[in-house]
């Protein structure tokens, strides 16, 4: 299955910073792009900006009925009453696929929950900004950045395809493919970790003033320290144990070069920063 | 004083990244810049590039002698022991500056040790970049960037202002003074420490592939992961107390926010995340 040979049309459900990015992409390569959103204000702007070509915040089994693909980009728990409510409106065959931060407490729950004649995909592009909402969306976030298809054993190789597919066109550099448990391991030690570290120390200390001294290694580690704090802390509740498991990972090592600093031993220090040295220049892009 | 209203000859010693940025800097706005720096190589290239008048790998008496204004850019030990072998060389009334992390280690026994004719007023170029060397040098890295003076009782008026004026002619952004127990205690917290937590970051999990799946925020957080092992643990040990002491409180607040996840308290995480978010817009340029 091409992606959506016969039917142009995709339904975005959700119209934040990335759903937004998503829409502004599709609609360049020429795809008919509706979307489901809450706030009126979303759809006004979305509308006025042609950012959509068609934006309602009603329920309007038509539209939903009328899309191959849905996108999905909403809450974890918004995304799962939405699908309980309204899946009675999809059209047998539709493919619906997500953007969703975690994956083991979505994909097994919305696969087990989802009727029979449609296949839900899921997929995390991990491209994002410390801004929110439709205004801030711009789909050159996706350019050079990963992007990963999440299946499991109830998909199927046209689902999958189409998924990797869709990656492709929205323009990321890397299309790659992992089990629920291999994603939500890697994304609980390379971004929910560094949100962690990046508020811990921006709330461990209070002098004033710190900004007239900052130099860039300061405001890097910090950038990702302005938080939506609805949608993190949702994140890190529905991927706990990962979590703590790198939290405390992270924990250990961080003492282990403190006992050294403490007890002057250099060579221990050293030779941490040797092996961060060595490691870290595999991540140049 | 005007900086170097009389003679516009300066020098330094130890041409490495800083050394060769605060070179070019200055060449362009028409100083007579010679440096004496440790390796032959340096020497070559330097000369070659034009980045100084003269370079030398030998202590030249007269060279020393002929500039008003000394910038030293070296480890902390090899500059105490620099000073030691050679301020008997330096012409009465010669003003020296440094760009070194740390300062009450440094400027007390400094001042200490100098010579009652000339006069030591310690300053920090708060950039960088993860290489090292002349070759990388680059006065670019000046510009948006923040320089602390760092004065003493024992220092003069005039030698402050000369050593403000020189942050501005290198183009550094903001110029501000501290006291040497003000500026180590900041840059424990800003700087030595991120350097800590970039470090054990990278060094704390050992999965291969994670570049393949990385977003923005983990190559952020580990960009000055790249840490040349010999310098920052000489500069960690000279700041031994005041980095333990900030390593104490982001290990406590770490801690507190694992607590919360542990405990499913949504909503200390999420007061966190506010007051993190807040904090943080301080910081945007």
């Amino acid at each position: 299955m091409k992606l959506l040979n016969n039917d142009k049309t995709i339904l975005i459900v959700g119209l934040g910073l990335i759903g937004g990015s998503y829409a502004r992409a599709l609609k360049k390569l020429g795809f008919t792009v509706n979307a489901i959103t809450r706030s009126q204000e979303t759809v006004d702007y979305a509308m006025q900006e042609g950012i959509v070509d068609y934006a309602t915040n009603r329920i309007e089994p038509k539209l939903i009925a009328g899309a191959k693909l849905i996108v999905f980009s909403l809450y974890p728990h918004v995304f799962m009453a939405w699908l309980k409510e309204n899946q009675k409106y999809f059209s047998p065959g539709t493919i619906l696929t997500d953007v969703t931060g975690v994956k083991t407490e979505v994909v097994y729950p919305v696969q087990e929950m989802l009727r029979e004649d449609v296949e839900f995909i899921a997929a995390h592009p991990m491209a994002g900004r410390e801004v929110y909402g439709v205004k801030n969306s711009d789909d050159a976030i996706f350019h050079g950045a990963n992007y990963i298809v999440i299946p499991t054993e109830k998909n199927t190789p046209e689902a999958i395809a189409l998924c990797e597919d869709l990656g492709r066109l929205l323009g990321f550099s890397t299309i790659s493919r992992l089990t629920p448990q291999q994603h939500d391991d890697m994304i609980a030690f390379l971004s929910q970790l560094t949100h962690c570290i990046a508020v811990s120390l921006m709330t461990c200390n209070d002098s004033e003033d710190m900004q007239k001294y900052t130099g860039d290694s300061f405001r890097d580690l910090t950038r990702i320290a302005r938080i939506n704090d609805a949608m993190w802390s949702e994140l890190f509740l529905m991927n706990k144990e990962a979590l703590l498991k790198h939290m405390e990972q992270f924990e250990k090592e961080f003492h282990r070069l403190k006992d050294a600093l403490k007890n002057d031993d250099a060579e221990t220090m050293r030779e941490m920063m040797r092996l961060s040295s060595e490691r870290r220049a595999l991540f140049d892009k």
